[in-house]
């Protein structure tokens, strides 16, 4: 096995996440000798990772050289939903140079997913975009083997277990590949560009079509013995509730998701008390989890006491694991994030009442600040930090 | 800060765990230099670590010296319970060479408990169990800040809150001390010498006085950002339950735990429904959990449903964990670990049918091989671990 030299990893994420550096200010940073930065460097410019970027200001003596990461680098960040495609290239400092977004069934199998985004890729390429990539970041819908690089028994994915993803993207673009959890890759977007920026033990969680959690323990993605730690949509919440999908009964996702969401507002439509409801339903045909938020914003009862319902099952699961974990911070994301301050309110009302006063002195729970982009804007720090590990 | 040199400590574990071991084999095994491994035991000899151990069996050439821990290594491993005192002196192996226990009332204070310890261990000293001490570990039922080696806000220590203990023992006894949660410590044991030995992702669950969970993962102890993670005593299993002491409603601790299963074996006592409480009640004016444990084995039908109650209900809250944490193996200790077999298979059967398949698939959940003596096991580990940092 190969070493992977922390220091040079973390040279080139200060590159990364800082941009044109000064070769003085790197040693400093990183604390490494002048000569061992200096040969490591010309290492990675000869590599193709870094390039000169002309003179830094001048600090009283001789100005020093700035560096940065090559403009030419490309990273390909991948984020399959149950219901849509996300594909950003983006360059060295993690900035879009390209990005598309479609709807797309995860149920249509791998081949023809993963095809529509190696069509998507080289699309991009025709576009400008790279001539070529470097790593790619993978997120699916459904737990995964992070060291395998392939889902693993995924629900709500049928024909993709243990598909070789990682080996079919990498085969198909000549450069190595990642594949993580979609949750993970929404958590690692928030701890890199968002709201969780440096937090290093959080838990993000993501409610939308289902529910799950990416687990931040000691400023690691914790992903569990078989990748599937964070699955806690499955978790019960009513011991005589709803049919869940996977065959139990009272399960968070059979409560409140996006799918449990809107039958709850068809139902309310349908039984006429709730206006703004019934206004959605005659136009419409059918209600989504949306409308409950619109209804909301202009102060119907019933959409208000909908979402109320749902935060307060959100936090009862929640308020548990913060007494189990002792987090740093919760960050909510996903589709139904969008039911925004009333949801929140309710979940950290649940969450303060509910757990050890000691976790909860100083825990903020919060909404995901990337919104849609947290999933696409995790996978390209994992490419890189890929692309990094097998330049050192 | 110092340094602490990784192959360093690994050196000094490898002949904590494994006994003599030639100069040769320690080679291999730390895939360390010649002249490197031998210049760190001379200098581990000269600080009193290590001492030479004989002439290892023949291997074909020149025979190997064996190497050992000094015999005059000392650690003292302290397990303060909610009404107990376990103090163990044990060798550099970690084998107990003096071992005290009495009955003690934590609520006494941080001052007449930690004299109490002082007491035990200068008689231990007497008795020529050490000459000195090398380190101390300690464990505490309640909240720690490990960094700070002082309880926070423990909710059944009064007056422990944020007391000097490692302080104050590192003073008494002129050697460095760790301090860590009672429930982290037995987890630390069993996964050193018991049931989950060199298991990297499990749960230690203590179903005692209280409950609490000792979380390992990817191979360390997950102490969460305030040293309250694994509280999990206080996570609600019945809504509309009975008030715990934490003045919430339903919390698992005051639905199944000593002194709640106490309580409910009186109440079968005194309703008559329970020929083996009833009898115990007349024998002795009150019935424990110990006296359910006694009942089922007898076959009593009412202690075997009450062991079956409190499994459910465990079960439950661990369904929920596994999904969250999907560890590889989960262990139950603690005083109602004697409830045995019945305890185990009701909380396997609510496990197995309410989390993730992916998760349980093999997912053994076992009883603590170590019983009572797992906390102080895990402190000496804490104790030796402690020293050979600052060894290194």
């Amino acid at each position: 096995m190969r070493t992977i030299d922390p220091l040079h990893v973390q040279l080139l994420r200060t590159l990364r996440d800082e941009g044109p550096v000064s070769r003085a200010e790197l040693g400093d940073r990183l604390q490494m000798p002048r000569p061992r930065l200096l040969a490591e460097l010309e290492r990675l410019v000869n590599l193709g990772y870094v390039a000169e970027a002309g003179l830094a200001a001048s600090r009283g003596g001789r100005r020093s050289t700035l560096v940065e990461l090559s403009p030419h680098l490309r990273f390909a960040a991948v984020d399959l939903g149950a219901s849509s495609i996300d594909v950003e290239v983006v360059n060295g400092r993690l900035e879009p140079v390209a990005a598309y977004t479609e709807a797309a069934d995860i149920r249509s199998g791998p081949k023809v997913t993963l095809q529509r985004v190696n069509e998507l890729l080289h699309k991009a390429r025709v576009d400008g975009a790279y001539e070529r990539l470097d790593a790619i970041g993978i997120g699916v819908p459904g737990p995964v083997s992070f060291r395998d690089g392939v889902p693993v028994s995924p629900p709500i994915m049928p024909g993709w277990d243990r598909f070789p993803v990682r080996e079919l993207l990498t085969r198909e673009h000549g450069c190595p590949a990642v594949v993580d959890n979609d949750v993970n890759i929404m958590a690692i977007g928030e701890r890199h560009g968002g709201v969780a920026h440096s937090v290093d033990d959080f838990l993000f969680i993501k409610i939308g079509t289902g529910i799950g959690c990416g687990i931040y323990l000691n400023g690691e993605v914790y992903r569990g013995t078989d990748g599937c730690a964070g699955d806690i949509g499955h978790i019960q919440v009513e011991p005589n509730g709803p049919m869940c999908s996977c065959g139990n009964l009272g399960c968070l996702e059979a409560v409140f998701s996006g799918a449990a969401l809107a039958r709850a507002a068809t139902a309310a439509a349908r039984a006429e008390v709730s206006p703004a409801l019934v206004e959605r339903l005659a136009e419409k045909g059918a209600v989504t989890a949306l409308d409950v938020a619109q209804g909301a914003v202009e102060g119907d009862v019933t959409c208000i006491q909908l979402i109320r319902d749902g935060g307060r099952r959100v936090g009862s699961v929640l308020a548990g694991l913060v007494s189990f974990t002792n987090p740093s911070m919760i960050v909510i994301g996903g589709g139904l994030a969008q039911l925004g301050h009333i949801l929140l309110a309710e979940i950290r009302s649940v969450v303060y009442r509910r757990s050890l006063p000691l976790a909860t002195g100083n825990l903020p729970v919060v909404l995901s600040e990337l919104g849609p982009r947290a999933g696409v804007a995790g996978a390209a720090v994992l490419a890189s930090d890929l692309a990094f590990g097998e330049a050192a």
